[in-house]
């Protein structure tokens, strides 16, 4: 669905601010609490005392992240859905989220609608409240962001607290999710929130930019990672999209963005059967062993040394956004 | 100074986002912390235990809210005091801050390190950490959003929780900022901060749509309220604006928006001398009494009830972002 309108009746800019921040709260229903704590004042009071807070901060913005085909509902949805797996990552628990909104002139209101509706069921799905933001008329970018605020767990997954002799290891499959994934994830909350407070487990991240990408990410100061290629859990969407892109599906579990799948590392002294037992325990959720932070040879950049019967002809980047 | 540039080697999608994030975190300096309480990591975890937090979000927009004759460090410092501006409204103190950009590709970076250089110290001065935020790339808008968190007070100042009976208040002096103030205005922080504690105000907020419009968010419930033209505090440049719009001054202090001062309502039994000799001895601000909170005749929605020497032809509205 094209986001804007010809339609005058249809468009945004016709109906004024203070109508338009009605129906958005309308539309929101009962994850917008009334004001002082949601929206209506200048700002959101939030009814927690909350130990330990941690904040998160995402974006949207047509052509880059959706499109057209896009239903709003989901484009909602998944703008919450980015932030819920910042927080995954860091293995902490949602509370509240203020969104702001930058809407060009023609942009449609059915359009609008359907994006808050699928807003407001993520929101309700995760126990978010939504309790406050900003809205902005833009020239021709249509554009959300969106904080979310959490509870941060006692101690915070954090990247680069690895050490040399670490596994690495990643949640399901990746690649492709060019193909519906990066709509249709489910952020692992519960899967961050179980590693956070396992002492097992010494550093950890969410997969948003590539594999490649990510891992130097993560890899701790003065270390380098080993990679498996072999080991790679490469997921069935990866398969059919090689096929068109005539790389092979390893590129695209390397490559691709948007897998929404966690990174982590598991202490060498920790690195047994009993870990992936207790995972198995808890979790229909796969988690595979895919490498190992090693030291570091020489003064380089944190880099990755390929194993495995993948050969990558250069270093494999993944999604630079301004390339 | 223009935001955009021809210069390749000068554009923002020349350095790739991980440079960028570099760079975005020498500019910010001291008042941007290491990871994971900063930039750097998928949430920031923030070190502080607040007893009631409060949350604002606040947006600024290229050609809607600065332009080519705007320097980039006074629009850096504007989208933070924006957000603290919502904050003295309340009556709350900042803490921490979370900002997204928006940045189309030929976005120059020397523009972008005199925003910077204006955010950092406007958030030096006001004690604000810059702990995270997100950088997409946009088609045409540049644009920032930022949240701002700040601990409330024992009692928010909130909007239409005043009675009848109730003066209405106002600081400073209004119209005419797009001469200036709108840039250099100083948030009502001490201000809000006093007004909150006063057992004597029982409702506030900041004037950012115009004193016309945001009168009516003010308005309690079941009220109206009478506003006296003759006192309102007009501004010079609201004076200085009327010689080239010829509209009368007070035209401009009526509808004019961005004039950050607060709007408040003194309680009628507090209504005394006393009350304007206690806010005299803690600020050389001016607060003026502008007018009364009086009961609804009838069924009607908040209204204001003109009195003194200008009469308006029609309501007057503030600004409308939509139309």
């Amino acid at each position: 669905m094209n986001p804007f309108t010809d339609q005058t009746t249809q468009q945004v800019h016709q109906i004024g601010e203070r109508e338009l921040i009605s129906r958005l709260s309308r539309w929101l229903g009962d994850v917008s609490p009334p004001p002082p704590r949601g929206i209506g004042d200048d700002a959101a009071e939030l009814g927690v005392s909350v130990e330990k807070l941690i904040a998160t901060k995402d974006a949207l913005v047509y052509s880059k992240h959706f499109d057209d085909d896009t239903d709003p509902a989901l484009v909602g949805a998944k703008l919450l859905k980015r932030n819920l797996s910042d927080l995954a990552a860091m293995g902490a628990a949602p509370l509240h989220a203020l969104l702001a909104c930058l809407l060009p002139p023609s942009t449609s209101l059915s359009w609008l609608r359907g994006f808050f509706s699928g807003l407001r069921s993520c929101a309700s799905e995760y126990g978010v409240q939504l309790v406050g933001g900003d809205i902005s008329s833009s020239i021709k970018d249509l554009a959300f962001t969106l904080t979310l605020l959490g509870e941060a767990p006692e101690t915070s997954l954090t990247r680069k607290t690895g050490h040399a002799g670490d596994t690495i290891w990643v949640t399901g499959d990746l690649g492709g999710s060019i193909l519906g994934k990066h709509l249709s994830f489910r952020p692992r909350l519960a899967e961050g929130k179980w590693l956070a407070n396992s002492p097992s487990v010494s550093s950890g991240m969410d997969l948003s930019d590539g594999l490649a990408t990510d891992l130097i990410h993560l890899c701790p100061e003065s270390c380098q990672v080993e990679l498996d290629t072999d080991a790679i859990p490469i997921s069935k969407d990866a398969q059919t999209l090689s096929q068109k892109s005539l790389k092979p599906p390893i590129w695209h579990a390397l490559t691709d963005g948007e897998d929404y799948e966690l990174l982590f590392t598991v202490r060498s002294e920790d690195n047994s059967p009993e870990f992936i037992q207790e995972w198995a325990a808890q979790f229909e959720t796969k988690a595979t062993c895919i490498g190992k932070v090693i030291t570091q040879r020489s003064a380089q950049e944190a880099t990755i040394h390929y194993h495995g019967s993948y050969a990558p002809t250069r270093e494999e980047n993944g999604y630079e956004h301004f390339r």
